[in-house]
């Protein structure tokens, strides 16, 4: 629901997510990432728009990429650039953009520095991890050194969910955000089914929020969170009185 | 990694899903729907390829659907089809069909018995929930009455994680399976950095499967679960046979 029109703020930076891995489409990995970042993008006020999730493989991350990057402001991806035969995304990225794939310098510093001070070889495997488009910026990699790297609006991270957070915590305050959506919730003891209709009216009333509608169902019965989003506190003021009198006369519950 | 194409089975069907709702890209809900499609189509021999997630929003919606249903045998739908204004779903599957969406007959029997047995009104949110493009085909919902319903190779189905698993499993027993890919996972004590160049060379030699490399990181040190995938069991065991020798000739774990 597009509600940006009808408020002041300036309109908020839009996102996609892009998350890479055979892992997460064969079900063997639960994906963790898409609700962490959908999250603190909330929070810094850029809307996410779309999640695409697809597999280790040139061709399909190339046109996902293309087609995000071309229609947000911001793509973050995660998975695929560690050091293993199976991390193709650095290399899927530089195609994307149709820039080489070399290996950065800083990052390759870091690396060697990292296997240096641990008696470990530099292997051709390790070696990988430091490849980047060309002219990438990197994203610190607190928990494990090997970088993320950024190429014009696309943030490329690590799959590892501590990983991903902690680059995303380098990320997020480099961006510009909106005006934070503001949102609260109703908790209403009836059904969708029961209030429906005059919900619907409400939203209509209320163009200024969008007013979501989530159904609860126990095994026995349902019930219904109604949540009220807009980056105008009063406007979310004035549906929630309506929606909490909608309720109320709707008298106890059966 | 595309790998049927040097098995002796036929190839196996693909799939898509698209999950419907403001309320994940928010981070508000986690999907729990993504992973239980991955994991039963998986075991149904279905390749699910690619995933995307977007907003209630008919354009949004009908994009989507209309790239996915072109490019894959099966798309999966999860969310809007509750009978509030936010959802949308079957207004916008209708669009990307160009097919108009109507009262469905049988539904509505369903919904006016269900109704009428618990003595409550049939109202006009509620009607909402027999709309279907035309011609439609209903799934059983077991759960709460409402069905989910499929046009062409599009199944469109609830996001309230027990009743999109109980369409599911009236769903799967239709769709024709495929060999079902089987997997083979060999813990590694090593870091893909230790092991990322032999891999590679073992992945080269078993082109009839596809090895994934995981890291595990418990806060100290990375260890690494090697997975094999094939339609082939003996081909999987042959490359099982060489990772278990690499591993074993890196000797204990420093």
């Amino acid at each position: 629901m597009e509600i940006d029109a009808v408020t002041d703020a300036a309109p908020a930076p839009t996102a996609a997510m892009l998350a890479i891995g055979d892992e997460i489409l064969s079900g063997r990995t639960k994906d963790r990432n898409i609700g962490h970042l959908a999250g603190l993008l909330t929070l810094s006020g850029i809307d996410l728009k779309e999640v695409r999730i697809v597999a280790d493989d040139t061709d399909s991350i190339v046109g996902a990429l293309n087609a995000l990057r071309g229609a947000y402001d911001f793509v973050f991806t995660s998975g695929g650039i560690g050091p293993t035969h199976d991390d193709i995304t650095a290399d899927a990225i530089g195609a994307a953009f149709g820039i080489p794939v070399t290996a950065h310098p800083e990052a390759t510093e870091r690396l060697v520095a990292y296997y240096r001070s641990r008696d470990l070889p530099y292997t051709e495997a390790r070696q990988r991890m430091a490849r980047t488009p060309k002219g990438a910026s990197l994203i610190d990699n607190p928990v494990s050194v090997a970088p993320g790297f950024r190429v014009e609006n696309v943030f490329v991270m690590a799959g590892v969910p501590s990983i991903f957070g902690a680059m995303l915590d380098n990320v997020l305050p480099t961006l510009p955000s909106g005006a934070v959506m503001k949102s609260v919730a109703v908790v209403c003891p009836f059904g969708e089914g029961d209030i429906g209709g005059p919900l619907g009216e409400i939203q209509k009333r209320h163009p200024g929020t969008a007013i979501g509608s989530y159904p609860k169902f126990d095994g026995s019965r349902y019930s219904t969170e109604l949540v009220i989003r807009s980056r105008d506190e009063a406007a979310i003021e004035a549906a929630r009185v309506e929606i909490t009198a909608m309720i109320d006369g709707l008298g106890p519950r059966a």
